[in-house]
């Protein structure tokens, strides 16, 4: 348990609840209160200089700061520790600075996390792994009853356990032979459950002894850039190990276009998906010995992954994936032999690869809807995985609609002079001061800014344009007094963080052409939404709930999503952050037969909209190209903050 | 069509028919008629001299002949081809030589060929082959219209021959997307019907254009010894080629117990299934060639071989079939793809492999019995496999029972001095002259004798026995005026052919050693049946039906293998020979799911008895170590001749 303590900035007096512990400078930002930070937190600069009035800090100490300021109870935010109660204060310049800082941006806001709750799911009777272990004592054999040693299981099973339906394995008849006689005929006895009531349970595999107690799966996430894996104890539910390494496909291209071409060059297929294979097999190999057990242990694995992945893993030619009508192989994949794609697991396990949707909505957006639990609410829902593809779902249990939005890279840091992953030393987050312009550059492990990650950039332009910096077309106003405005090669950029305060011996700055970039981003997921919207005969206000899905929503802070338009403008509570959709479905499928049975009617059900074949997409594409929108009225909040704001400035 | 010619011979008065082109000896043979022959019908010895009496003939005319034989009518028998109806007489010294010749040997007597009769199948519903072609012209896909290429094929199916239950394997998934593209969406789809109305049926394979018209089959046989294959044409149930092949792992050992030795060596069993599929493939890249037809045309192969032989395949250490209580790994199979077993067959081709009853009840039984329709009929059948490992199999429609006798190899020529496989140089018929002693040899191919074959063992045994020769324990009787029978190193031998007649340069005998093995083999083959009658309390004289399968049945003499006990005595009409009875039933798996499913049924339906756990056994062998038992009753036709002989003879 964290204890948590309660900060109160002045002169804004706002207050905020931390954990013991965290920084002061993040519990500023967190708070939505400016200070300025040009370093992203490593305590150079000197520039978060604030005054602790009451309470008591760990650090904090500077020689950036003067014995004198240090009396005074100066602090540099970013090197304090909060070990009390705290009252800390901004300085300001005048009586005009604290009250303009005391409107402006709103606090921190990140979705809340929706977790899998296994309690809920054994309520649900979610909780039904496909594979289970039986500990049987079979009686041996004699001159009397010298039954072949499956039809003596198959028996036993069928007397004792009332199994009528059963087929065996050839793996298994390889084995048994000698696994019964290894323990006098005592053996643990691996069941594959039938998704379908109609089929058999299939006997997996067989192991000399008393093994019940250790039943293992593997989820797996195939993303075009990273490969995460977990370990998923099957008796208690919960994951044991996680791990991802980047996909080994990158050499061969960055994202799903170029890795379609490479593929079509003779025996591109085949190496692709044997470099795919190599990294799924160095992640199972990861997260099996973080999970201390046997790789032979793990009974079945689940992987979901977007089309051109799937098809690259299961050696299917993409090539008709990336050329209009943009056709896939399949939208199903009949279970295979984990063994028969070149993983390292034992014979005895079967891969089940997630279904995919159409060319552009994948296996990994339909696990993101299934283990979400999107597809069981009555509440009409909106689903998006936000990254270079864009993924649109909207619906409930009755009903789904897909669609997928070409985004481009913005989002990953790709398009952006200084964009990176989310890694060390990228600015994730940001405030401005409103009179000065200065920055307050918070980056990853708090130490001098590199670039500008995605959650960081919308961050970034959002509070640029709402104090007034760039306008609604992203263009930045020249007549704003501060050195950081300035025109390179004729093309206008902010400074972030001046050379000497970077890692990069270089300035890093935000271009209008990466803001041009962002916009088209936002433009093309805005307008995927909108148009399948009133594709369906619906409008924003009619959602109940928005789940995020994909590599960088969990930071992102959601006022300023819908301050550039990315996200509809609606009550944050209402939207939920599931981290790594596609990761989540396929540890759903491992827990649960009755998800792997509903997966095949969830694809029928969803249909899919090619927006390149949508007449609106265009016009909805286009009055998206603006901060938020050309229409304002769809955001009615900012539209207020606005106004507030400009009279303030009167 | 053959002409067929009537030969009479004198002093017997014995007609037949025989073919126009056959030798007469031959024709002498089967009349059983004696003439005294050594060389094995080369036209080297000259002892076949015969006068014809009547009719002409082509050949016949040798330097053993003086030019006054020739001109009285002689001619040497082997060397003379029957071109019109003759008659022909066997020279004898006297009137007595005359009576004793008239009344001796029974006429040879094989059984009638039982082969596959398609028309009945057809009306039956028994042709019905599990594996179908479809031409298909999709539409092509556009902008509207732009489902995935394998639900564009499903769709197609579902909406134009109501396949409602599809289900679609990965190699087609690979091969779909360029196949479509190929013929501008005109494609065969291959369609493998399911065994059980429940389960689905699969889309297999596709290939571009029109290719419904070549849809082909291999059914294949895996003995010990020999590995036969054929070409099936699913189209008009015909086969197109046929080959067989030394199994390969013969170099690792002679029969099962010695495979199983090896299998047990470290890294044994890999080897054993490399080198059987090696003589697959060698058998299927010679039946394919034959039939004119690509390898890739074969849409299934069935298997069938003993139980050894199938888990050998399969890579399932059979090594508990050789120790008691002798246990197989399984009695079923899953299909198994061919190419996983490392077949030179296509990717879509799923091999089945015929379930086994026991460790020597094995598939090679099973499909015997499939494809002999023993399991159809109302009349109580005796099915036997005669072999070193000698199955029988007693039932109908109804019931059936099992067991195994190992009779040891004498049957295929082990354990008998001069013993060989039925190829060129083995005596495989004989007869006796029955005041001289002198014998008929005739070889297969009609070359100088090398050794003898089972068939030919088997009717040299019962002849000797019949004259006299050897008593009923198979002793010589040394008082017989001939320097046939004589003794080396203590043991009394008969010589068939002298060393100058030979190949070999050796004297050609049958020792009183080799008829003791013959003894123990036809008696633990007939107490197995007799077991097997008592148990399921059942007598000869119920036996409506003899089905003999396996490689030596075709050419036995039924009346000589009733003479030494080998089958019981019964009408020779009730004995059918189906030859390699596994092959058959491969091939009847290839024709029609109906088997398919049926064998499943056969197999729980079956009864094994394990003969040296049945009590009866022990005194049924003891009691069969005579030729041909103890209790002549029995076999009361033989009772009769060996009555009228001795009669004859005082």
């Amino acid at each position: 348990m964290t204890t948590e303590f309660t900060i109160r900035f002045l002169p804004h007096n706002k207050e905020i609840s931390v954990a013991e512990g965290d920084t002061l400078i993040r519990a500023a930002i967190e708070a939505g209160v400016h200070v300025n930070a040009s370093c992203g937190g490593e305590g150079v600069c000197g520039k978060c200089r604030v005054i602790v009035e009451e309470g008591s800090l760990e650090g904090g100490i500077s020689e950036k700061l003067s014995a004198e300021d240090q009396e005074q109870g100066y602090r540099l935010a970013c090197q304090s520790l909060i070990k009390s109660d705290l009252v800390v204060r901004i300085p300001v310049e005048s009586e005009v600075d604290a009250s303009v800082l005391n409107m402006q941006a709103t606090p921190r806001c990140t979705a809340r996390i929706q977790e899998m709750d296994l309690e809920e799911l054994k309520e649900k009777g979610l909780f039904v792994p496909p594979v289970e272990k039986k500990y049987l004592e079979l009686p041996e054999p004699n001159a009397q009853d010298n039954l072949a040693d499956v039809t003596r299981l198959v028996s036993y099973l069928k007397a004792n356990y009332h199994e009528h339906r059963l087929d065996v394995d050839l793996p298994v008849i390889r084995k048994i032979p000698d696994v019964l006689r290894q323990d006098d005929f005592k053996i643990t006895a691996t069941l594959a459950r039938p998704v379908h009531e109609i089929s058999k349970t299939r006997i997996i595999n067989v192991k000399p002894g008393d093994t019940t107690n250790r039943n293992f799966a593997i989820a797996m996430d195939i993303g075009t850039t990273t490969i995460y894996g977990q370990v998923i104890d099957l008796i208690s539910g919960r994951v044991l190990s996680q791990h991802g390494e980047f996909n080994g496909q990158i050499s061969y291209g960055e994202d799903v276009i170029s890795r379609i071409v490479f593929a079509e060059k003779p025996g591109g297929l085949a190496k692709l998906q044997e470099v795919v294979i190599k990294t799924i097999n160095k992640v199972i190999e990861k997260i099996v010995k973080r999970a201390k057990i046997d790789p032979d242990e793990i009974s079945t694995i689940t992987l979901a992954g977007n089309t051109t992945m799937t098809q690259l893993l299961l050696k299917v030619n993409p090539s008709y994936i990336r050329r209009s009508p943009y056709v896939p192989a399949s939208t199903l994949y009949p279970p295979i032999k984990a063994v028969d794609l070149g993983m390292a697991l034992g014979d005895h396990v079967t891969a089940l690869v997630y279904p995919a949707i159409s060319s552009y909505v994948g296996g990994d957006i339909v696990a993101g809807v299934m283990g979400s639990g999107m597809y069981r609410t009555d509440a009409l829902t909106l689903f998006m995985d936000i990254g270079t593809n864009a993924e649109i779902v909207i619906g409930n249990k009755d009903w789904l609609a897909c669609a997928a939005a070409s985004a481009g890279p913005a989002f990953e840091g790709g398009g952006v002079k200084f964009g990176m992953r989310a890694t060390k030393g990228a600015i994730e987050d940001f405030s401005l001061d409103p009179l000065t312009f200065e920055p307050m550059n918070m980056t990853i492990d708090n130490v001098r800014p590199k670039g500008i990650c995605g959650s960081g950039l919308i961050t970034i332009v959002a509070t640029l344009f709402e104090m007034g910096v760039i306008d609604n077309q992203g263009k930045f106003n020249p007549d704003l007094e501060t050195t950081r405005i300035r025109q390179d090669d004729g093309v206008y950029e902010y400074v972030l963080a001046w050379k000497d305060e970077t890692q990069i011996d270089r300035d890093v700055v935000l271009t209008e052409i990466d803001i041009e970039n962002l916009i088209r981003a936002k433009g093309a997921m805005y307008s995927g939404t909108m148009t399948l919207l009133s594709e369906v005969g619906m409008s924003v206000q009619d959602i109940e709930k928005i789940i995020l899905a994909g590599g960088f929503g969990s930071y992102v802070d959601l006022e300023k999503a819908m301050t550039i338009g990315l996200l509809p403008e609606t009550d944050p509570d209402k939207v939920v952050f599931v981290g790594n959709g596609s990761l989540m479905g396929a540890k759903m499928s491992s827990l649960t037969n009755r998800i792997r049975k509903d997966v095949v009617e969830v694809t029928k059900k969803m249909t899919n909209f090619e927006l390149s074949e949508t007449p609106s997409y265009m016009d909805n594409y286009v009055a998206a190209l603006f901060l938020p929108h050309t229409d304002l009225n769809n955001f009615p909040k900012l539209k207020a903050r606005l106004e507030s704001r400009k009279t303030m400035l009167q």
